[in-house]
């Protein structure tokens, strides 16, 4: 596949994501996390016309000059942008409008990367396609709340990527204590500038759970009082719990005493052998409380990762989003991408049933803030000395 | 024309309000006070639902029962309703779902009041007509704020109800001290419940404008700093002020030093000789501090209005929204429909060009929070002494 | 008594309602409504200082120039103010150095009172005077609360005014129909601006209350689940009862499955016979439409006023707080004093225990934000039809 | 010196502390972070009262029921407690009421340690006594922010801690990479949960200051435009210095075209050689990526630390507040202690004039919000290339 293949590829999938949805579901924001679906898709055109079109193709004309201000994001370096929690109130432009900004700027992406790409250019646009793919997930997350949300619990597809949310053998494997490598080792492939350099640390000796945490196992959790009870919990996760009234995953209802989950299918009884889904860290480590056991940190689970299967969840670690040695945000509005964003924020591993082909690697780092839980986020439990 | 020819025009008279629309229009709610045009589609058709067909049409079947859910405003009398502020995150029912569900309750009362329709329901069809023009009139205020809030600052439609407003000859006329009479004089026509009863009130000579406020005439409150100077202000005036920054009318811009207004046609420049609109009753009251002069009681207002135009503008009142003498809540849903609403709001007198025709009345009693300026508000002043 | 006499009288009340503080007491600011007595001894100081002292005695110098910052409250024309969330926070000036600054500027002012005071200034004093009156009210209602609110319910003083909250002998007296004049007659004594002009009112036929809502009748408005029933209420009465978890008026407890009341002597049985007290206009408007009776206009209070007896508590109105006919602003800060609260709050009517003595008249009008109930406020029915 | 003297000198330098305060000092909470006086000194109390003297001194009778209610501060496991925000709203106990509290536990402790005291207590009461040497720090940052938040801004003291707040000779030291051991190694002496167990790291090589960062050096930062440039920033820091009108370090103020800084003898002019102090993780770090340095790990930090003079200032470092290997909450109240935080919040590694004598140790690792910036923080830099 060429350049110009690869991209129009990546770009059609975001476009076959979208294709199940009305309309009207393109528009609204529910909350301030999830952004509307067709802000992704003007944002992530967006990303292509401001770093790589208009710089660098001479004749290049903006499909419309006010754009910039409605889909930039965070990225300071590029003038006023729409704050988040306004997005869900842009009736314009239209979807029929952004489905045009996109066959403009792919039309342009296409004939640049037929003729006059320069290689020098090539970080960039692989930073742009593996940006574009970051959104096709986030893309996932965000109709599914949009949709589960709604009173009437619409259906997105009968068929959809949850059928692939299966679970593994239970069991541990263990690691011995030492120096391991960790970071992306170089090579020629894409990285993000978050997963450099590749550093030695010191790891404990440990054992890892095969399989992630079930429905079933945290229906136990429930059942036992968990929500109920502080000892489990960090103090701010029993804020959270009592200021949002949390007593169960995102997307749990109980219905005339019976569990349901909303899914991409619409609303089923719940499947207790299915791994646990779309818990917050404060959850997850309440869980492990309750069970005696702990989340890994992130490099004892990048070392342990060839010993267990991953990518259908993302895994929650106890670590925090922090630079590795050596780390230097990157000039320009390119350098936003990861760097601002390393305070109050935890690491998950792995990938989800929503990534991206090709676009999972055992040193990718994940992160978001503790409390959040509309992504596909599941629970794999470290044992010290207990295993029950 | 009968009834069923009445209810069907004023029914498509909603839906002609909406015909410039695209769909993602029909969606979004920038702020709490603004509701999005679906809603007001199918809440309205909701009402005619709710009140008449179900309760009077044995074989009526409800179009869906999820629908009460969703389209039920503050009856808080039929069960749970979606909170005021949740109504801009639905993206289902779909606008043409919601179109449907009109020809689907058009097509039952059609039936009904051709048929079966019991005169003694007369009042209450009534009032669901009347309430059917509130919300036309809702629509144009919500639509203009959806339009008018968004970047691109959208046209509504090049010709449109705002050529309508027109000022009249400047100059004041003369009320004299007595004993007048105001309220709805009964008759056969309709009115609301907080326009009953008719009864005496004791009025002090006054002098009133014959013409509202202009444009030119608030730019010069502007330019003498009116926006900087507590004195013109009530102090909830002066705080709204500060934590809104406020310093013009809603849909004023200054760009590159000189006036635009935001209208149903698009950005323009201000035309000074236009009626001043969209002014909360602190920006009225200040202003009219400004001038020395003052606001008019609702009932100066009522005794005066055979002496002047009005009609282009509801027309701020000093007067807070009261009970008249001897007024009762009707029982059930309907009596929710003016009363609980008696505390802290302000009466606005008048019509405005969004009006339906054949709903204005001297006598009518629109009333708004203090701090609004979305809808068509204006003011007309009150010499006492001082007419500069 | 002359001037100076009549001053220090005034001033010493003042400082007798704090006799039975601890230091720690004067300090506090439980919420935004009540002030720290502190605070109250020395703004009502800064007042005679600031409009009397300062501009009239020539060689008088400020006690301490910051004190302006820290005592002014809402005098925006006087300086940048200490704003009003902020009093709570303030551990300095200490409560002897406020003592300090009152017998400074009350030394300065019997001076001036006894030597050089003209006449002109005479209204200015008197306003002075009773602004120190109305701060001795409030000081009453912020001291029960600020005790009120603490764990450990620390009794004011075993015999406190509260002893006088008598209740007269039920009844109802009629008022016919008619023109009536209200508000100040002029004459030599004080009134507020807020009183004036007399003028002339139309007043329908009314039957009124002879004595207040009881305790036990608001048990029964309890008991009959009033605080559950949304027909009683207004909507945005409704939304503070949910909001607030509000089931009871302000100081009542319910322990053991037995209604306590705070009271200034500490916590004590529900007496059912005493008039009720501390509810909000809310409540005092719910109470009513549950008996099916309503609360009187200020108008029709005042004119039934020499009817029946009244002083005990302040008596919720059904009128909002609204400038008479002719009411100017004053110019200056003193203009500050009434005209721009005129706004959102209603009027009460009548006079309390914690009222000090000369301080009543049957034309004040006192006005508070419909959601209070901290200070002395009771309810006087008038019926219509109706006298269950 | 034997337990019982070891107590009783602790408990009195807690009240040394607050000997030159004014009674009103001790009862005020400006924010949510600062705690009045008067509740630190109930609340240490309380800890010997509830863990020591309760449980194990059979005869020993609670000096209040009701104390428990107002000085427990997060131990969910002891009843209910005083929300935080609602401290600063209490007036009573008074002072002399809590000091009569303390008196009448430190008899009782007193007596128990010279008798009856039990060897195996000996843990529970080493962490009550570090716990008051932790609010005696505290109570140093709450007494600062009480008064010099004040409009008045009045001193603490003339001589004061402050004057030990001295710089070392600016060079940098370097490290070598390798697998180092850090955390508490055991031995007899007091360490807090959190600094167990002892494990090893693997550090790469690094260069650290000796010195700390001076407040001539932030000059230089602050007048580059370091506030107003979001390239320096997180992107929760650059929200938190637009939300909170930020631009300089706590207690500066600019007067008059002059920088001035509050300290614990009053208002003062900066003194550009002093060690900058009151800065927030978010600053520290913005300062760090001005210089085109870094903070150091704490694991750096530990393994430098004997490198470099430290104590003067807690020192941020980039580690998060994360569980050591083998960490496991002691259960009970008193597992409580530290586990519970772990999650949001920066360690910051050192000692600061404040910390009392004895309290502190190199593997000692404090923690806060990284918006907080009212204790003694300041910066110390690494350098990676760069060292300008």
């Amino acid at each position: 596949m060429n350049l110009s293949e690869k991209y129009l590829s990546i770009r059609k999938n975001t476009e076959a994501i979208c294709e199940p949805l009305q309309t009207e579901d393109y528009v609204v924001q529910p909350v301030v996390d999830v952004s509307p679906p067709k802000w992704h898709l003007g944002h992530t055109t967006w990303f292509f016309e401001t770093f790589i079109l208009l710089p660098h193709v001479p004749q290049y004309k903006a499909f419309n000059a006010d754009y910039n201000f409605v889909f930039n994001s965070y990225y300071e370096s590029v003038g006023a942008r729409v704050i988040r929690t306004d997005r869900g109130n842009l009736s314009r432009p239209t979807v029929i409008d952004v489905y045009r900004y996109r066959a403009y700027v792919d039309e342009a992406m296409n004939n640049f990367l037929r003729c006059d790409f320069k290689p020098e250019l090539l970080p960039l646009l692989e930073l742009g396609l593996n940006h574009e793919q970051q959104h096709q997930e986030l893309l996932c997350y965000d109709i599914k709340y949009i949709l589960g949300h709604n009173p009437l619990f619409p259906a997105y597809a009968p068929e959809n990527i949850e059928r692939n949310l299966t679970n593994s053998q239970p069991g541990y494997v263990a690691v011995e204590e030492g120096v391991y490598e960790v970071g992306f080792n170089g090579g020629e492939s894409f990285c993000f500038d978050n997963e450099l350099n590749r550093h030695k640390v010191y790891v404990q000796d440990f054992e890892i759970a095969t399989n992630l945490v079930s429905n079933g196992e945290f229906l136990e959790f429930i059942d036992a009082g968990g929500y109920q009870n502080f000892n489990y919990w960090h103090a701010e996760g029993w804020d959270w719990v009592r200021n949002n009234n949390i007593n169960a995953p995102l997307y749990w209802h109980i219905v005339d005493g019976k569990w349901l989950k909303y899914g991409l299918g619409g609303l089923q009884a719940l499947n207790l052998k299915e791994p646990l889904c779309h818990v917050s860290y404060y959850e997850a480590a309440a869980f492990a409380a309750y069970k005696n056991q702990r989340l890994p940190t992130e490099f004892e689970w990048e070392v342990a990762s060839e010993k267990f299967k991953w990518g259908k969840l993302w895994e929650w670690t106890e670590s925090a989003y922090l630079p590795y040695p050596g780390f230097k945000r990157a000039p320009g509005a390119i350098g936003e991408y990861n760097g601002k964003f390393m305070v109050n924020q935890k690491v998950l591993r792995g990938a989800s049933i929503a990534t991206p082909e090709g676009h999972a690697r055992h040193t990718y780092r994940n992160f978001f803030h503790p409390h959040l839980r509309w992504m596909y986020s599941g629970i794999r439990l470290v044992a010290e000395g207990s295993k029950e």
